[in-house]
């Protein structure tokens, strides 16, 4: 068995970045991209009016100003102001040229033929060359970085995109993942069960928390615990998938045939077993560039490592900002007498944190108030509640 | 104008949760429930263990015991457990009728037919009544409160629900926002800008915003600047969606028909004006329980608006919680001469948040580093570098 931390240097080290992909704008949120943005456009790409108003030159600004025209927003029509004249302008409209400053409208007195600058604000120092024009160019400049590579879209990032005429953006994939069920004791929700049988909670759960991590593509794919028929279907996964999550039948036993069909299936193993409770027999594999967990069965032990290991590769095959822990005090001290790492369902409230009642594996119920969980570092006994402790949030 | 605080109590006040709705199980992640779930069965439903290892009783402990039988995880079939016998069994697989305890297979000798607990084990205190077997009912109990309503659904709560055995939830809907967009100067991104002409980027830009508040249902629609294609235009949005947003043609010049198209189309008007900046002249009302937001036309003043007043909307529509702003110190004093609040494109890192160059509100260049909107309170003029201001993530 390996440490935490060794497993997961591990799933870094191995967590290749996906290919990539030319994305339409309106698909691209959330996703890195992986070349940078160079503007088509200036913006502005005329001199552009922030007022509805009145451009005019600045040597006449004392002066009663016939109104030649008017531009409102959207027009193509090209003007020369002449001289002692004002045209009559619009917010995000053109302004004509010739023209030093637009005066926006609440300064003016106009009449239909003709204005006068306001005498209050004839000498306001704010009438300066420039004033309410916005130059072309001023927002970007044609050819200039808009984006860097790397940039990880948020929603003003695609707006900005769409102002400056991108349709389509080049970004790194997202993972197509894949999720084996095993166990003969399952049966679907929504079904009579059965002595003996418990409800799978397994594919909702995890394509829950997948669709939370904003992966789309998920296919779920079910196994009887038999060599030949997980065997099958881990290999149907790796086709389909750049990531299989196998669920059950990880560890040792006359059932447990997950290790076994991995093997037989091209997997190559690169760790099995992690000192960690819940979750020891985790195992990690890898064939060709496609990441291959073996989740333990119980949605709790399945949870916490989608948790430690899956969300990070994820996050990592997508270029994507690891999630970093936030840190939370116990509100009571805590006594652990295994040299494993704990993770534990946790309910966080203003910065203490509070080990919740039925934290076995199979127990989902505190699961109702959990909105984190706990991590109690493995070489440590004796945890206080003057320390912090490491919390993920669910 | 009213100040931002008195505008954000009109749109709380305003803002009524929509009806509830039944929602498959694998839909709901992040909606919130609006009846407590009961559950229907106790879980596990069969005394269950948690090892693979041998059912017996406490009495025969250090006697050599024949295996009875073995029930593999999954089995239906019901036996009950001889006297000095033991019966194998499985993680997750039911435990014999009689049997007090499991014994891990990893503390017994076994041959083919007969078990004993080890010699080094024999007296080890955790051998106890109920050891590796989890009784009946002993995640959850058969009509008791698996999840209050009021929970906003994660994860793990969906995999919680799916192990007792739920396929649908009724929880509150979210809104279907329509968008309007106005502005006659607009073209789409993609095409040719021509002299006077500017990328529309409010309906990529919203749309996003939308989509990172998990808000599926929208439609856009496009008006040309005159009071009859605006007026109907806002009708068909209204009977399309719970939630209008419009962007452009509020304020009050030759051009700006959205305050009399709202009027016209029986939308009561709740305020227009804010003492702000971006945003000034936002307008909002209320048309049965659809509410109408009409946002200026600047992408860079629909984002601040959308995260000040219509993403809180669209939470409190839902019952999902407000976002609270968080902290942050800025790293260079700041002084503002006007009496608006300023909503201003930040950095934040390690708590310390630096307001961006560009901040005018046609200049959408400044996202590309922006990870944040700083608050600047309307009556304070001078911030240090030593006091918090609230920040808002994007």
């Amino acid at each position: 068995m390996i440490s935490v931390s060794e497993a997961k240097a591990i799933v870094t080290k191995h967590a290749m970045l996906l290919n990539i992909i030319a994305l339409p704008l309106d698909k691209a949120l959330g996703y890195c991209l992986a070349q940078s943005v160079i503007s088509k456009w200036s913006i502005p790409n005329f001199a552009q009016s922030s007022m509805d108003g009145y451009a005019l030159q600045l040597a006449y600004r004392n002066n009663k100003l016939p109104i030649q025209d008017e531009l409102p927003a959207g027009t193509s029509k090209k003007i020369s102001l002449k001289e002692a004249h004002a045209v009559k302008v619009f917010t995000g409209g053109p302004v004509p040229e010739n023209a030093d400053v637009v005066i926006q409208k609440e300064w003016v007195n106009a009449s239909a033929t003709e204005i006068e600058i306001d005498e209050q604000k004839k000498l306001d120092p704010a009438i300066a060359a420039g004033l309410n024009i916005r130059k072309p160019g001023s927002d970007i400049q044609k050819g200039t970085v808009a984006l860097e590579a790397g940039t990880i879209l948020h929603s003003a990032h695609i707006a900005f995109l769409a102002s400056i005429g991108e349709t389509v953006v080049m970004v790194y994939r997202k993972p197509i993942v894949a999720i084996v069920i095993t166990g003969n004791e399952l049966v679907k929700p929504g079904n009579q069960l059965q002595d003996g049988e418990v409800f799978e909670a397994n594919a909702t759960g995890l394509s829950a928390a997948l669709k939370q991590a904003c992966v789309e593509a998920i296919h779920v794919l079910y196994t009887k615990d038999n060599l030949a028929e997980t065997t099958a279907c881990i290999q149907s996964a790796l086709d389909l998938a750049d990531m299989v999550l196998i669920t059950g039948g990880v560890s040792v036993g006359d059932y447990d045939f997950v290790a076994n069909a991995c093997l037989n299936s091209g997997v190559e193993k690169l760790f099995h077993g992690v000192k960690q409770k819940p979750g020891k027999p985790l195992l990690f594999g890898k064939k060709e560039n496609k990441l291959v967990v073996g989740l333990p069965g119980n949605p709790v032990s399945v949870l916490s490592c989608y948790t430690q290991y899956v969300l990070p590769a994820i996050l990592q095959l997508s270029g994507l900002n690891t999630i970093k822990p936030a840190a939370a005090k116990l509100s009571v001290a805590y006594e652990k007498k295994s040299a494993l790492c704990f993770f534990l369902k946790g309910r966080e409230e203003n910065g203490i944190v509070t080990v919740l009642p039925n934290q076995a594996s199979y127990q989902l119920s505190s699961f109702a108030t959990a909105n984190c969980w706990i991590e109690l570092a493995e070489d440590v006994y004796q945890f206080d509640t003057m320390k912090n402790v490491p919390i993920y949030y669910i």
